[in-house]
């Protein structure tokens, strides 16, 4: 752990009465000071979230297993599974892309600039086109080239190069494979993805000409984590902007990706910045 | 006519060369001021679309009959359809409901305080519930409850009340039945509905109850001619708001009716004040 | 209390280490299940915030009055001042208007509605115009015309009005005159108002003309509770929208109305949800 | 002038009959066809502003003389002044900078993507530091460090920068300089500054600390041509972003920053698609 004070607590365990008593009275006895804190109760799913930003006390950074081991024993009763996080520490992540270059331009310039709490270990591609983006910001830059027949092989290559990196997420900026069930499975809760949203809804290729015929007046974007099933993934923001008859199809898609990278990025800080849980199909977000 | 001096000329017609200029050109050696003009050519529909506001000339308040009948002669040879309107007059609409009243609500307040340039002759319901809301504002409230078995015949007496009063627009703010195929097509153009927008597009019944299942971020409304595909009409405006996890169903609908109101006002202003074109399955809104 | 089982505890005393475990240790020893909670701590003013939602223990309903006794005995040693409201009870409120009526007008269907906690027990305005909108709610209007004579005058009969209602909060729904200040410290934190945001700031009057003549290209509204500085006490809520050229100063005026209900039923519903919070000059609104 | 088959006329003049019949009826004439159209009459100005976008007809390509000399014969007697645009060419500007560089980066993105018609002729920064990033894009970068004694000489520097680089508009993309009074008259109408936009409005150093003790629930930004008066000119656009109490000052300002970047980025692109008119201390926007 880094020289920094501060702390993140996440944790999560069915609703009962309690719950929030055991981790603030844990902190509270520990001397612990709480600067932040949300906290909701799912009715529907019975889960209860909890997220405390807290100052460093003497015992967590002298004694951490000490520490973390008389958390664990408050709140075992409750089956809570819980987190403890260093506020300072950059989220180290992959960012895959393909030829599109708006997300990726975006995650770097806030990145280097101190504006997103993480740090880009790799960049993976499908295409060559934009490694000489990832060679200015000094960051390597995988290419992996995708067949039927390379797939599986590919994705191998792709766990690797998030393990040797120690990259803890994976953020799909308009990558334009599907990642297979399998490493959708293996990977739950740690791939972003971002698409587009179109109302209503259009399914199948060119979403962005379909809304055009259809005369959409809003065009937006998702961010979700990744699933096995396609773009259907629980939820983590959503932007949409107006647009009106005068857009020609490709000041649409200008305007659609606009709304990709703010979403995006705002997803990537949320999850960084440890906000967002899973929660069912759904996700909690402490904004 | 009444008093006012102001007027709105709406035309559209084959995209081709000429086109601006055969009325702006009539309008000038008339002697009318242009106040406001907007024009679309739309090159996928090879359409051409204009509206201008313009001060009434001399012979347009004398000599009304002379002065379409020269438009007419100059702009035929471009398969012009036009229309001249009164930008002082109110719109005469009747405005369909059910039960829910938020809609009908603000229409009424908007119309009551000039803010909607529209004229509420009637109001027709297939419920008996907001009899007392009409009452209050002085606007005759008819009863067709629906039955399969009485849905044709209730249909019959709702083109007599349009009829009768005269209406130009009949405004669905919020009327949970399904018009009949032949009543749409009948009514093409002249029927504004409002329906919810989740993203993504969920079909069927309770729609908000799905949208709260997925964990949506966003909830907003569609303001949309009607056609015979049911809540599929060329759209005319749409808006959407942010929610968050910690909105319950209620919460949720909550926010998508304030949408609704809020969509269905624009979109009926612009229609009165013959801003609105079809386009094929779009719209063209000079806004 | 009513029969409604569910409870908001708010409270507030200076940062120090342990006071959410104070409140949330109270509460789990007496078996309160924990709904919604938020907190905060604000670093410039030392001030500790906390809103906690929870249903209704045996305890609290049965012995209120030791329940209470035990809190405070728990909370004392932080200096904290705490309230127990019921959460399904309805604000009391006096709805201040002169002549212009779409504030009044959309509180009104809101509370009527039940989308606003709040029962409206009087109108108050300078000018008598709104009385017939009050008659059909079937609200007491209450006409306290004001000269530089009988402004002291008026403002004890509307300190009568509030207290003979049993008021708990004065919405000044664009009423246009000026609160002596004595009557603004009396008050303090219970009188909300409703004023124009436009950008750069305009003082003096005719803020919407120096708007206009300026060339903003958006309008918007703030809501906030009255302080003896006029327009400049503590901000609830703000919302904008965009404009452009075309509008003329009565457009802009709508525009602006719009936001203008739409923020004042949004700072109206937080505050009467308790979920709004003085600072100092600024306000905590846990949304 | 390029290949390209598009052309933009703008022009304006008092607003008296005939002005738009004048534009269209030689477009006409001359058989070109007019793809989009936007004119606007300023009342109270009693100014015409009209925009319009064509297809070169032959004459224009192959005698423009002679086509804009038949113009300016037909418009005289209105006393217009009109330019004609190549709709395919990219603006040569200037960039100025200080030490902030979210602006830069995002203009240097969009321009080297398309986004925005722009060419970037030249960088020029009162520090050294944003150097690096201008090479990377192979743009000249000048570093003019100023003192209250070279700020003169520095200003004829850039004026001969300007000029040698052939820059049609100078982008002070969050330069902290004030330019002189003669500078602004000289350039009048071809200098966008990008200012922070907080409600109320804050005068003087430091304005988001200002806005972060005001608790202002809103930020935003404002796109102006620059005039004599400080940030006081003719406004293009405006965007407005929520915020809430638990935001930093840092977090105030980052979010601002935001909405400089997309505020500038929309204004500019609107100068260089001639969207924009200088209208007294307003613009007319074209959008």
């Amino acid at each position: 752990m880094t020289d920094c004070n501060r702390y993140i607590l996440t944790a999560h365990c069915p609703g009962r009465q309690g719950t929030i008593d055991a981790v603030t009275g844990f902190l509270a006895q520990q001397n612990c000071y709480v600067l932040e804190m949300a906290s909701f109760d799912d009715r529907d799913t019975n889960r209860f979230f909890v997220r405390i930003e807290f100052d460093a006390c003497s015992r967590l950074t002298e004694d951490f297993e000490g520490f973390t081991a008389d958390l664990q024993e408050r709140v075992e009763p409750f089956q809570m599974q819980w987190e403890i996080h260093d506020a300072c520490r950059q989220l180290p992540v992959v960012i895959m892309v393909s030829k599109y270059d708006h997300c990726l331009n975006d995650l770097l310039y806030r990145s280097r600039t101190g504006k997103l709490p993480i740090e880009i270990r790799a960049i993976v591609s499908n295409h060559p086109d934009l490694e000489p983006l990832a060679q200015w910001h000094q960051i390597p830059y995988h290419h992996l080239p995708i067949t039927p027949v390379t797939k599986q092989q590919q994705e191998q290559n792709l766990l690797q190069i998030v393990s040797d990196s120690g990259a803890e997420l994976v953020i799909l900026a308009r990558y334009m494979q599907v990642l297979t069930e399998e490493l959708c499975e293996l990977m739950q809760g740690r791939v972003i993805n971002i698409h587009h949203s179109l109302l209503p809804g259009f399914k199948g290729a060119k979403p962005y000409h379909q809304a055009y015929e259809y005369g959409v007046k809003m065009v937006g974007a998702t961010a979700h984590y990744v699933t096995p099933e396609l773009d259907e993934g629980p939820i983590i923001d959503q932007i949409i902007e107006s647009v009106n008859h005068s857009f020609t199809i490709e000041q649409l898609v200008e305007k659609g990706q606009d709304t990709e990278c703010l979403t995006l990025a705002r997803a990537v800080k949320h999850h960084a910045e440890h906000r967002v849980f899973l929660n069912g199909r759904k996700t909690v977000v402490f904004g």
